[in-house]
């Protein structure tokens, strides 16, 4: 007879678990059938001690089986997904999702909100007046059929195991697992149906995991699962140790995105993009290489097919593009500029000081329950690398709170100026599929 | 500010916990303001990750502060404990309690119940009429100043957070670990107030111990932790391979004693008791070596004093020693005789069988709930070693229910017979202080 004491028994004693066994303790738990405090246990034995590879794919299939799953099969073409790890300044599914699906590609995606440092694509896209984030399953599909893209939150029903386990996980020093992590990411894209898989890993201060190493063998483990699963899964290593772009904060970060999608983006944000559409265009076969990929990408740009994509997509779902791009009313309250206090070259940018720097701005919540100020926020006027004069505008904060000299004090700390050219290091470090 | 989830945390990363840390888990999951879910996330930390020397000695004193602290000060002379870790027909406390105390030593214990194959020597003496297991404070303090010792159970007040994380242990697969062991042991024997704390750490296939090994390392754990707490511990290491004596079942274990303490006991359960005597007594410092204590303890008991203590022990607290040793009334139902079915040597008794075999016979309880038959077990008719002619009685079974083949077959078969004479390995493995 199958019982969970033995099952947390043998995954301590560092034994790999069975299918059976697995799906058990997944299932149970998502039932209620299994109390907090064995999977507790359960859980640090298998941060402890680990999963091979079929553990932690069958662990995702038990998951994935604990809810519903998103059926795509009415929508025609190929059903592509992307996830990034997230970061600080991270707007890419703004920009991906209308040039990929401006290329053919079917993109139904949900999106989580931003909790701690890291934004959320579902928040930013709130800042755009009349935008609805939640749709009903079948005005979605339709929405997906007509236009080519929907983004929405996620439902309840796709992968409760996850969102009970995620919960857990939180408040019992279980969070750090590769394992954990990758089952928790890997299930929802696998329980929203796409057929392709592209993730965008991030390393650096600015994302969850640290090093390029840590950063890995996350992507490896994800890539095994989605194949171990029967998905085309790929996976980009992306550097996070200054934030992405120029801008930091919901509304800002939106009015990138288009910027970008109108060919006056920043380099490093649109290089990631083009990067990540042609993978994502060769992985669907919509394409027959990354070189006539990128080709077709830089022209769904330069003729604005890319963002009137935006502008269809956002309309569909509610959202008021001009009254957007319209100049505030009322402009945040502190507005502030932080010059350089010496010359030379600006070594890094710390991206998790200014992720946080920008949640004290009013642009995240702390706890789930705190409302955003959607103009709140951070624009780089410098990148790292660049040169810097005394005094120059490094950087600008938007508030409607005031802004004091110790938030002062940690954008200009975030902004080390060294007097030699620093090396930088490329922004896609590697391609792991 | 100091927080649970940051506790497990450093745990999960191998790193030594503080006294602050240690006490703000343990007292705060006494007290309920930690949930199940965080102590069982700690306990598997703790369980795969160890905790040193020092941790281990902390947990113990936090376990003890967790509740109330027994309070021999009004006793004169040399408080002295023992315990035992628990095995198949351990019936020790019966016939050391009596010794040491005829010989001025002051016993105040509180022990604990049968559970699963061992039995608690609390049901053992209820088999007496009478006996009364629950004494007021100042009943249970009068008794040892004036008779010398008591036997009490424990009582809730006593280490609650050992009693919550016990039972939360028992579900989450975190039993398996030498420093929760030895804290969950050592908390209740220094919270039960005494001076000196001698251990009797049992190893083999009929104790929790299943090598020498992991015996030794507990018990040096135990040791240790007494040690840091001020208290004068010492352990042995005592076989447990074979059940100690020849009897099994709470009744039979009274006579057993009763029969030990008048010089007519089996050879392994004397050389035991008079050599714990002995190292209590030295240890007490109230002998000066255990030479001379052994002479002491002989005397104790051809002279009848160490019996004549146990009847002035029982009689004190309720127990009808005449009644007891009365003949039954109402024998056991079913007394079936096993034979041997060839001839050889005696090459093992397997314990753990026989514990269990007991217990299907009615002499303990398979869950809390479970009424005990004070006359059943079993009466070992030969020990290992000895030669068997065939169809020599081995052992007797004595229960009220009816007494099936495949009963009979256990006990067969926990009864190896072999051509050569097997080697005896010690009784006392060693001594730890």
């Amino acid at each position: 007879m199958i019982n969970i004491v033995s099952i947390i028994d043998k995954k301590a004693n560092h034994q790999p678990l069975t299918e059976e066994e697995i799906t058990f303790a997944v299932h149970g738990y998502a039932s209620g059938a299994i109390p907090d405090y064995q999977m507790a246990s359960l859980l640090m034995a298998i941060r402890l001690q680990g999963m091979n590879k079929i553990e932690t794919s069958l662990l995702t299939k038990a998951m994935v089986s604990s809810g519903d799953v998103v059926d795509l099969s009415s929508i025609d073409g190929i059903k592509a997904d992307k996830h990034s790890t997230g970061g600080v300044g991270d707007k890419t599914s703004l920009i991906i999702g209308p040039i990929v699906s401006a290329l053919g590609l079917k993109l139904a995606k949900m999106s989580g909100r931003g909790l701690g440092h890291t934004g959320g694509t579902i928040d930013k896209l709130e800042s755009i007046p009349g935008f609805n984030t939640s749709l009903a399953s079948d005005q979605f599909l339709h929405q997906v059929k007509t236009i080519g893209m929907a983004i929405v939150g996620q439902t309840g029903q796709l992968v409760p195991a996850d969102k009970k386990m995620y919960a857990l996980r939180d408040v019992t020093a279980t969070v750090q697992s590769i394992p954990l992590i990758a089952a928790s990411i890997m299930s929802k894209k696998i329980a929203s149906g796409a057929q392709t898989i592209l993730l965008d890993v991030k390393f650096g201060h600015g994302a969850f995991m640290k090093t390029v190493e840590e950063a890995t063998l996350l992507a490896k483990t994800m890539v095994d699962i989605g194949t171990q699963l029967g998905k085309d899964t790929q996976a980009m290593l992306t550097d996070m140790n200054q934030p992405l772009g120029q801008t930091i904060g919901n509304r800002l970060e939106v009015m990138e995105a288009i910027e970008t999608l109108q060919g006056k983006g920043p380099l490093d944000l649109t290089t990631l993009c083009v990067e990540a559409c042609a993978m994502m265009l060769v992985q669907a076969k919509a394409m027959p290489s990354l070189e006539i990929a990128r080709v077709a990408i830089e022209k769904s740009i330069h003729d604005g097919s890319a963002y009137q994509q935006f502008v269809r997509f956002v309309s569909a779902q509610g959202g008021d593009i001009d009254a957007f791009l319209k100049p505030l009313n009322t402009p945040s309250k502190s507005i502030v500029t932080i010059n350089a206090t010496n010359a030379g070259y600006l070594a890094s940018i710390h991206a998790l000081d200014l992720g946080t720097l920008a949640l004290s701005l009013g642009a995240g919540r702390f706890t789930k329950e705190d409302s955003i100020d959607m103009k709140a926020g951070i624009v780089l006027l410098k990148k790292q690398g660049d040169s810097v004069a005394f005094n120059d505008p490094l950087m600008t904060l938007y508030s409607d709170m005031p802004i004091d000299q110790t938030m002062k004090d940690i954008a200009l700390a975030a902004c080390p100026i060294t007097s030699t050219k620093p090396t930088l290091r490329p922004l896609i470090e590697k391609v792991i599929s």
